[in-house]
């Protein structure tokens, strides 16, 4: 045996938690045990940049709560997951600078203290979450534990590095675009987007739009565990997925049947698919059908659709400006440009000039994209596999923006981006299963894509790949 | 007996369904008796204003869905609900001319169709359906059969008023800020408002607006019976809203146990209330008393909110440009200034100079108004009683506008119609019981609202009042 902090490193949530239960260890030890490992390996990994560590350990101290997670150590990303009495920066340089103090938790939050977790601070988010890597002016960026001069991904980058590289076991995620699954390709994790409406955005934001919250972990059962720990409405909810016949725990090892597969394995609108990524994805179906499933190539023919980038990019760029907005209600004024990072105040100034109509259009358009994607399903097929991205990592900054064209950045990211934001557009669940790594021992993932409401089919499945190519063994560092 | 048209006159949609089932008398029959009754009884009332006669008729001599409405007669509102190979003319005057026809059903249309229902043709429909009465250009106004100096209510007023008149026994109707519920009240009918993504709009509109589709009718079961029959989301839809338990004909008659109901007799903003409408909602009130609810003086905050209105008119005037969107599609170009009635371009052109922040602000209102409404019911209120309206109908022309004010009607709309609003906003099920006539002999309607999702309590007190002081008998003509 060696210290608590090495010997609980690279259990899953579950396990800690069973070993609270069964009183081998105290969620203080826990906590401690995680601290030691932030404080450790963080330096050069710049994960947690937010520390709350004496504030965890009186939490640990305390009458923790009996739910399933009873004294895990978590993370929380800073990006509008308030947490009462303490800091949201939301990654950006003004906020970090005025310290606001939230005067209460989001429902999802309130729940996971519910469950038994233990908070010990926040991971790196690029500002307003915009991009699909985690390099915030404010903080600096994540590294990728398997290589750091490549980037975990985003926007959950802080996350799913600090539980790549052992830190915590499972921590809070969210995706608007692919923010949960890019950065779970990147670091080799499970990193499950739930259906639209699956789990409350209450009370300040609301699930009608792109995003999801729920969390990066290294096993599957931790996310099926998680999820039914916290999942359903809020009061006054829009949008309400389907509730689930029966916990998602149970779908764990559980038979998914022989499933009608589609494979997309090059890139549906024409740009360019990596030979890692085509490599992973085909051995991905390889393996499902190993397995009995019935792959075919096949794919919805919305993802083809070269309008789909700019309607997407137009409500994107309205969230931004939306979210500046919260940024100023945080501070109590307005930012100035030199407070927001290039690429945000570029979106947010093109979508002050879009009119309502406009807006109102992409939504519609949004709706009968959403109708005619959805229909593969309705037409008889379970699953949509697909790499997660069209390329490895990419190198730790090379999203930046150039002087003189601020979105330079995100023309790179669609390329390297083109499989995840329909998903968050159509409502669908889909995850990343940490499947392939490439010759320089790079992390390579594949999405499977569910029906709305189907988290159950993806998490069999995922489950089944687990058993059939179990990756808890592979550590980077 | 007398003719089947006037045996059959007065019976609920159920009961000629039954009449079919039993061999008593041929869908063919009750087509032919409802069309002698609309070409005896719809002038003046000008409730059905586009006559498919034929083909009903070669509908109903042929093979009919075996559905629980087998062979009964039926009639579409002239606003959004597709009909494949007939035609659609919102209430305005250029489609009116053009004559479009329609490619496909709108999912609802295929299900009332297979439900056995057999449409007759189109009720009168306000251009965009934009106002609380029913007084197109295109096709003028329809009369209340209970005083035809009167209004029927709109937007669904052709629906209400033929139903009222005994023409057919149920119609469809829709309803974005009370376009079922009020024409109900008006006619002393059943008008129940579903919970947002009850019943699917798929596939040209989304179930994420202001507006629902279902029926008006004479009797509670008949609405139960056709919610059975038409309810549960379309492949894409965005808002599904939670199963229900059983099915809502069982919830007809069953005991709904005691109610605590919150009692509004007054207008919450500050506006004048009838004493009709005052008289109207408190003997209902009592009569719910004496059936062993408790009913006590309450509603929730936000009904008080003045800026309630802005926000719901700047979503609505968006509607109707993107409405006038939706009719240049149909005619293949853009509608003309002389095309669209003042009321609905001055709402366009107000709407045409919103940006997109301003609309997604309006939205995210909208979200926070809605969760502070539900939070009332989530306090432990079953229901709330509101008056439907502040006063008795008004007036055939009393909405019109003036030549200097296009919005003249608008306003003066608001006044009449505060109560039927906020629940599209907030996405709750209402409904309008026809409990109380005044000295006139206008029929003056209370709205009951239930928890999101929860159309069952609403059947089951509309049931229950129904039983208790029952309107079958009263007639207008």
């Amino acid at each position: 045996m060696g210290t608590i902090a090495e010997d609980t490193r690279w259990m899953d949530a579950t396990m800690q938690a069973e070993l609270v239960a069964a009183g081998e260890v105290t969620p203080r030890e826990l906590v401690d045990a995680a601290i030691e490992r932030i404080e450790r390996l963080d330096d050069p990994i710049n994960a947690v940049v937010v520390r709350w560590f004496e504030h965890a350990q009186a939490v640990a101290n305390g009458e923790l709560p009996d739910g399933p997670f009873r004294g895990v150590p978590f993370l929380l990303k800073d990006l509008y997951a308030h947490y009462e009495g303490q800091v949201l920066t939301n990654g950006n340089v003004a906020l970090r600078d005025a310290q606001p103090v939230s005067s209460d938790d989001t429902t999802l939050v309130s729940r996971f203290r519910a469950a038994g977790l233990v908070t010990l601070g926040r991971t790196n988010s690029p500002e307003l979450g915009s991009v699909p890597v985690t390099e915030p002016v404010a903080y600096g960026p994540t590294r990728n534990p398997w290589d750091t001069d490549r980037t975990p991904g985003g926007s959950s980058g802080g996350a799913a590095a600090a539980v790549a590289a052992g830190m915590v076991p499972i921590a809070h995620a969210s995706d608007g675009g692919g923010s949960i699954r890019i950065p779970a390709s990147c670091c080799g994790l499970v990193g499950l987007k739930t259906s639209q409406g699956r789990i409350t955005l209450g009370p300040h934001r609301t699930e009608s739009g792109l995003s999801v919250e729920l969390c990066v972990s290294r096993s599957v059962r931790d996310t099926a565990r998680l999820l039914d720990a916290v999942h359903g409405p809020g009061v006054g909810d829009a949008v309400i997925a389907p509730a689930p016949a029966r916990p998602y725990a149970d779908e764990v090892d559980a038979e998914p049947g022989r499933l009608r597969i589609g494979l997309l394995d090059h890139h549906p609108r024409g740009g360019a698919l990596h030979d890692d990524c085509v490599e992973g994805v085909r051995g991905a179906a390889s393996l499902l059908e190993s397995l009995g499933h019935d792959v075919d190539a096949g794919f919805p023919a919305p993802l083809a659709d070269e309008s789909f980038t700019p309607r997407f990019m137009s409500i994107w760029a309205t969230m931004m400006l939306a979210g500046l907005d919260v940024y100023a209600d945080a501070i109590g004024r307005p930012l100035t440009e030199e407070e927001v990072e290039p690429v945000n105040w570029a979106q947010a100034q093109f979508a002050s000039g879009m009119s309502a109509i406009d807006y109102a259009n992409s939504l519609a358009a949004v709706a009968e994209y959403r109708r005619a994607t959805q229909q593969w399903w309705a037409d008889g097929w379970d699953l949509l596999l697909t790499p997660t991205l069209a390329e490895p990592p990419v190198r730790v900054g090379e999203l930046d923006p150039t002087p003189d064209d601020p979105v330079a950045g995100m023309r790179r990211a669609a390329e390297w981006v083109p499989f995840t934001p329909p998903f968050n557009t159509t409502g669908q669940p889909a995850i990343n299963v940490p499947l392939h790594w490439n010759a320089d021992g790079l992390p390579i993932g594949v999405q499977l894509v569910a029906a709305y409401g189907r988290e159950d089919v993806l998490i069999q499945v995922a489950s089944q790949l687990e058993a059939a190519s179990p990756w808890a063994g592979r550590r980077p560092m």
